[in-house]
C-alpha cells in the first residue's frame, strides 16, 4: 500500500513555543518525522512537505493546504496517511492500521483529529478542518464506503501541546524522548496526571 | 475473571469545578461508572469505593487509599482492575484488554496512569501514586512477572480534566455524552485540538 506522511515545514510544532525556539521545534518536528518513518520501515512511504525537508525517502513538495495536497494524491490505489508527529507509533500499530479491513478506515487522535488514515475508495476525500474524525466518518459513509475504526493509544496521542510531551517521554522508544531528555526535558508527578518539565526553563 | 472497578466517591472530579458544581461532579462521576459498567456487562464486576454509591452490581465499601484497597483484594485469583472514569470504553474493548496474554497487562492512559490492569501473579502488587504505568511495569519485571500493554485510546482517555470531556462528546456512546449534551456541552472546533465547552458558562 502507498504510505503518505504529510509534514508541515514552516513554523512547526507553534504551540510549543513556550518552550522551544523555532530552531529546536523545526528540528523536534524532524526528530518525531523519523521516528515515524521508522515505523514505516516495512513500507516505502512518501513524505509530502510543504516546504523542503532532508529525509532518507521520497519526498514531495507541495504548498497547498494539507487536505488538498493528500487529496491531490488520492483514488488510483489504496492509501495511508500517516501524520508525521506520532513518535509513539511503532511497527506493529502500523500492521495493525494497514491490516484492519474496511473502505476507510480512522485512527482517531487527541482533540478530534485523525492522525492516520487507510483509504481504498476512490470516491473519499479528507477535510482535515475541524472536527476532522467525525467528517471523515461521515464523508466515507456519504460516498458508500465502510468504515473502521482503530483503537490505539499509539496512533491517538500526537504531539502539539507541552501536555503531550510527557507521553514521549513515557511511552516513546526512538529519537524523540532521547532529543526531549538531551534538553533537559524530565515527567514530574504531581496530584493529577505527570508533567512534562524543561528544566532551566520552567 | 474477577473485576474490579474503584470508584471515587469522595468530591469526585475536582479538577472539572470550573465546570460543574459538586453535586454535578458526583452525577458525572457514576454517569461514568455506570458507562463501565454497561462495558463490563459480559462480566460480573465488583465496585470498590470509597464512600456508599448505588450501583446494579455488587459493591463493597473499603475508606483505604486505592492502591491499598485494591491490593488487599489481588492475589489469590487473577483479577482484572477497571477505572471508573472510562466512558470511552466499549465490550470489545474490555474483550482485548481481558485477552491479553501475560502475567501483568496495563493498559496506559494519558499522564503516566494505568487505566486497566489485568493481575495473573500472587506477588504482583499495585502502586498508583506517581508515573504509575511505568511502576507497574518495572513491578511486574521485578517479581519475575511477564507484561504486556492493551494499545488502546478508549482504555488510554480517562475524564480529569476539561479538555478531555470532548472525547466523551466525540467518541463516547452510551449515557456519558448524553448526560454532558443535556448540560450545554458541545464540541467547538478552533485552530487547533476541539474543545469542550458549556454553553451559558464559559
Amino acid at each position: 500500500m502507498r504510505v503518505l506522511v504529510p509534514f508541515g515545514a514552516r513554523d512547526p510544532k507553534s504551540r510549543l513555543s513556550s518552550l522551544f525556539s523555532p530552531a529546536e521545534r523545526r528540528t523536534l518536528a524532524e526528530t518525531m518525522l523519523a521516528d515515524v518513518l521508522g515505523a514505516l520501515s516495512d513500507h516505502e512511504p512518501v513524505v509530502v512537505a510543504n516546504a523542503p525537508v532532508e529525509t532518507p525517502v521520497p519526498t514531495q513538495i507541495d504548498q497547498r493546504p494539507l487536505t488538498t495536497a493528500v487529496n491531490a494524491r488520492l483514488g488510483d490505489e489504496p492509501t495511508a496517511v500517516v501524520m508525521a508527529d506520532l513518535p509513539l507509533v511503532r511497527r506493529e500499530t502500523i500492521a495493525r492500521l494497514l491490516n484492519t479491513d474496511a473502505d476507510v478506515v480512522v485512527a482517531p487522535g487527541l482533540g478530534g483529529g485523525t492522525n492516520a488514515l487507510v483509504v481504498r475508495d476512490g470516491d473519499f476525500e479528507t477535510d482535515y478542518h475541524g472536527v476532522s474524525v467525525r467528517d471523515h466518518r461521515e464523508r466515507a459513509r456519504a460516498v458508500g464506503a465502510t468504515v473502521a475504526t482503530v483503537d490505539s493509544y499509539r496512533l491517538g496521542v500526537d504531539i502539539d501541546e507541552p501536555a503531550d510531551l510527557v507521553e514521549v517521554l513515557l511511552h516513546g522508544e526512538r529519537e524523540t524522548p532521547a532529543w526531549l531528555r538531551d534538553r533537559g526535558g524530565r515527567a514530574e508527578t504531581t496530584d493529577g496526571r505527570t508533567q512534562f518539565r524543561l528544566d532551566g526553563r520552567d
